[in-house]
């Protein structure tokens, strides 16, 4: 649940239905109905994560939403372009066949040695002090690095008899080079099998996971996977999780939720190109420090606590089998550097995916509009970053009917300036069933522009429509009527009164966006400008002096620029200086598996990287309050916005609830 | 049981009780009754190795030996004294506290980070290229090796967090500096702790294991513990335990069993010290090729299968919870070199504690008898190494009334010459159950010096004696009646007749040695001494050229060389040339822990020795055929032996069976 467990979120309410008929309350114990109202409450409502049973009780669990898979990727997903020339000895992984000597009691060597003996001989790999190695290898290897010659583990050993005998002395083995670091030997197989080279790429985001198959010898992109990553059942944002990490056996848990999310998208990709996980020998990692944590099985308690402090930014490479991700158990996984705990992996990857700071570029933004909100700020000699806190408002969380871009999630929406109705388009084109993240943005600003709401983000309850009215939590505005939405399929299910579906999505209820929300929205977007702005003024620059602003992440992908400059969470520049870059953090894993080069780029760019942490910065709190208006205190950062039009003329389709997805 | 399943040694018979009663062996097929006479068939005895169950049977499992720890180890161990002078910095384990500068808005580096620059700041480790360490570090540390800095594994970076925050900033971190690679951190404790730094030295035996826990601030030996090899229960002899390693998971039950005996050891001498196996940082392990493979978990099985090859001679450093010992999981676990699949890391340890080769030695012979036995010839120039597979024979295995050194064991005989009467001396003072290896020796000797048996070793049936007879085997000759020992015991465990011991120790029975017992044990006198010649004439030399003979291994200890020279298994030399050394193996693991330069010793030791396939050896047979009598073909090699006297009067007891003991 989206609070991990602190009592803050109010979707894990239960109904203790015993206790409802004989009124005797006796057997829980509520340790907090925050998130409950009165009638919740006398309904027999508890919140399940603060409710501790004392004896015997009913407990109705309420459907829940079902969450829909619609992202980006899957069969939809386009062919990803080759990011650059791709050369196969750019990167660190090589196959090679070698058939030896079989031994005889003349030479008695063991296994191991007659391997390395030979693959020194051809190939200069595992001497202890190894010449040049390009002009040994007719296919271009590398001069191996390190003092130790070829490292083997006890995995390999083990298997390596039988893989000589059955091969009748032709095996086909499988090195890292390393740029840092001796080679290692991975895999060896019997016979020759020079035909594929496989590895992934993995980004872990905080709410989706995301698993590119590469085949190395061609360079391209052969499946790619996604999904939730399992831990959004122990809370949506990186702090629900961090405190699920630190109780109990919780960090154990953690990790095998996302192992087991990851390992399902590789057997799918395997699966989609006929192949077994054992023959991917090298994943490159990019998330953000906390799923990197995570991943690793490293506590990140630290991230968030004063003064903000990962375990490890940059992880040395390990063997697959030591954090149970299902590729061949001695397959390297490279987890790319991140510089602090708010802009970690994802955030080097994306920068060095984005290309901004290749050389001669302008001042570029770099915004990753993901869970958390990370702006990098710079060109190709310096960049500097921070991460804005913007919580998970956009994403749904702490929004009472907000929820993720799912079927049945509001993803535009339409206010008439003159009648205050609204129109709104649904994913899956279904009855409305609450309002994601774009829905939200568009909902405020078109509010907004048509009036329904000042500066400060008040509804005014003056207007001549019903759609405004007093709620429960304060003053709200009614996107969808209860009639608009189709209670059927959950009536179906259950013979149960609409208040018992009162703790999953609002299907019955009106949708409405309350005071609260708007609130808990307007910090967001403030957030956010705020970062921008003093990254710019950290540097004696505005944000007039900024070129372009380069978009990333999954969510950024469906924001309606205009409408979120209207609400003053972008800055107010031409359509132009913005670009959609998608999954900048996948692809920048993909770019480092593919090239040594990209994969030291990604570490340079996390050197010359400098992280500004806004709660040390005197200034953030004026930023921040600066822009808790719509769209800023300071009108003329906005000039093409202003109340009854926004920037550009939206196109408003009839009115009509919209099926056109 | 000794063979392993084979169906060779008969130690695991047992009684089909319902078949004896109908007479209807339909419900077990018995695929072999190879050591079974027509009695036994008939009172119901199949080979539980051999037998198939097809039906419903009742078995009766008679009860089998008890083995008694009478191990030379334990509370009576002498104190081991330093093999040389010991100096904390020549070995690899190294403890330093630092105290970190705490983190703070300003200063965000990561946890490892921090660690890693205070540790370069003041030790040069973990620096990516190391300048001189000894000028910077007072305590003497060696420059580190390698180009990748300090390595650390995912299991030390788990727990990073905790130790420095709990240790408010200082922290005592272990780092093993590693002669070859770079130095590895193994832990990180909070607060100081410099007062102690523990490691032990492992001997794994075929038959039995030696650790010994050693203080690496005082280089000492604070510790000895030692107990048969759980793997005995799968098969006495390297063979038969490679045979066991190859089905199902026969590998895998061999490795548990190994660790388990170890983990007890370990844990008994930690107890001892009152430490905890978690303070142990480092492993040194000498034993023969076929126990290093099973302890790695590495499949033995080309070592029986000609050309007799192993996996792998030299295992690389690993951390110690990859094999599940019970020490530090990070401890470096380092197995010491062998040179072939029959001369292993024991022979190599065992040569470098000998100090055979160390400089201006004179020719020197080095055996090892244990379960297999393994001979050394050379000096501090040259080594010529063999095995001579002499077999377990001595160890009381393929001989009728053979058995361990436990209690009941006859370990020394003397027969009168004029009456043929046998008097001994058992282990323990107890009454006589079976012939262990000394025993066995010493009544082959004293039979042929009293013409018990001739130069073939032929019983001669036409002595006035009872003694000798015409057995079921074959001619035999008794050591003791069946009234000499006492079945008491035994007969109130169960009302069972004599038969049903039958399986267990000759309890009851007569003790005797047959015609066959003393063939077998002259193929392995006859094995070790082709050995010593053949080392000796493919130099060019012969063993008059030899100066001394040191002999190791536990059973080398109990050996009485007048006796053993007898019956020709030891060459014909002057008694003070023999000296006996004891584990020469576990004291190989113990320096090579104390000193990095004895660690390289052992493997320059494996270097130069050269390894002599004695099965590719066409004069093998030859010699082999002329060791096959008492004491040998060319009597004139044993000038001192002649037939009613030894080299040296034997002191006689008074005739009576000995309690001495």
């Amino acid at each position: 649940m989206p609070c991990g467990g602190q009592g803050r979120c109010g979707r894990c309410a239960v109904i203790v239905e015993e206790s409802v008929e004989t009124q005797d309350f006796a057997s829980v114990r509520r340790r907090s109905t925050q998130r409950l109202s009165p009638d919740d409450v006398a309904a027999g409502y508890v919140l399940a994560c603060q409710t501790v049973v004392e004896g015997d009780v009913v407990v109705l669990v309420p459907p829940q939403e079902k969450i829909e898979r619609r992202l980006k990727e899957g069969k939809r997903a386009a062919k990803v372009a080759l990011p650059f020339p791709y050369d196969l000895h750019d990167q660190t992984l090589r196959k090679y066949t070698v058939t030896l000597e079989p031994p005889s009691l003349e030479d008695q060597t063991d296994d191991w040695s007659r391997l390395r003996r030979e693959l020194v001989r051809r190939y200069d790999l595992g001497s202890a002090s190894p010449a040049d190695a390009d002009a040994a290898d007719p296919k271009g290897v590398r001069k191996p690095l390190g003092s130790e010659g070829l490292r083997v583990s006890l995995h390999v050993l083990r298997n390596l008899g039988n893989a000589l005998r059955e091969g009748d002395w032709t095996v086909t083995v499988v090195v890292d080079l390393q740029a840092q670091g001796s080679p290692r030997l991975i895999d060896v197989l019997p016979g020759e099998h020079l035909e594929s080279l496989w590895a992934i790429a993995i980004d872990i985001g905080t709410t989706s996971n995301h698993v590119w198959l590469v085949d190395l010898i061609s360079g391209e992109v052969m499946a790619q996977k996604a999904d939730y990553n399992g831990q959004i059942a122990r809370g949506e944002d990186v702090i629900s999780r961090i405190i699920y990490a630190s109780k109990g056996d919780g960090l154990e848990d953690l990790q095998h939720l996302v192992m087991r999310t990851l390992n399902r998208l590789i057997k799918q990709a395997a699966r989609e190109r006929s192949i077994s996980p054992d023959e991917i020998y090298k994943a490159v990692v990019a998330g953000n420090s906390t799923m990197i944590h995570l991943f690793a099985g490293i506590p990140p308690a630290s991230i968030r606590l004063m003064p903000f402090i990962t375990a490890v930014n940059q992880l040395p490479p390990f063997p697959a089998q030591e954090i149970g991700l299902g590729i061949n158990p001695e397959a390297t996984v490279d987890c790319l550097p991140g510089i602090a705990s708010y802009v970690g992996a994802d955030i080097t990857a994306g920068v060095v995916s984005s290309r901004m700071c290749d050389e001669n570029q302008e001042l570029t933004l770099f915004v990753d509009v993901g869970t958390n909100g990370e702006i990098v700020l710079g060109d190709c000699t310096w960049l500097l970053a921070c991460a804005c806190s913007a919580g998970p408002a956009f994403e749904g969380a702490g929004v009472v009917h907000g929820m993720r871009a799912t079927a049945g999630a509001i993803e535009e929406v339409w206010v008439n300036s003159e009648t205050y109705e609204a129109t709104y388009r649904v994913i899956g084109g279904e009855a409305p069933r609450g309002l994601c993240g774009s829905g939200l943005i568009s909902l405020m600003a078109e509010m907004f522009v048509a009036g329904v709401i000042d500066k400060s983000g008040n509804i005014d309850l003056d207007l001549p429509t019903e759609r405004v009215r007093q709620g429960e939590h304060g003053p709200e505005y009614v996107v969808a009527w209860a009639d608009e939405a189709d209670i059927a399929d959950i009536a179906d299910i259950a013979d149960i009164d609409r208040a018992s579906v009162r703790a999953s999505a609002a299907i019955g209820e009106d949708i409405v966006i309350t005071a609260v929300d708007i609130d808990n929205l307007m910090r967001a977007k403030a957030a956010i400008y705020a970062g921008f702005s003093i990254l710019a003024r950290s540097v004696g620059l505005t944000l007039a002096d900024v070129g372009r602003v380069l978009i990333g992440g999954a969510f950024g992908q469906y924001i309606n620029v205009e409408k979120a400059i209207q609400i003053g969470m972008l800055p107010d520049m031409p359509y132009e200086s913005f670009h959609f870059l998608g999954n900048t953090s996948v692809r920048g894993a993909y770019m480092a598996l593919l090239s040594e080069r990209m994969r030291q780029r990604v570490t340079e760019v996390g050197q010359m990287m400098t992280y500004l942490e806004l709660s040390a910065d005197n200034t953030f709190f004026d930023e921040f309050n600066a822009a808790m208006f719509l769209p800023h205190t300071d009108e003329t950062l906005f000039p093409t916005v202003r109340r009854g039009g926004g920037q550009i003329p939206n196109p408003k389709p009839q009115t009509s609830v919209g099926n056109d997805k």
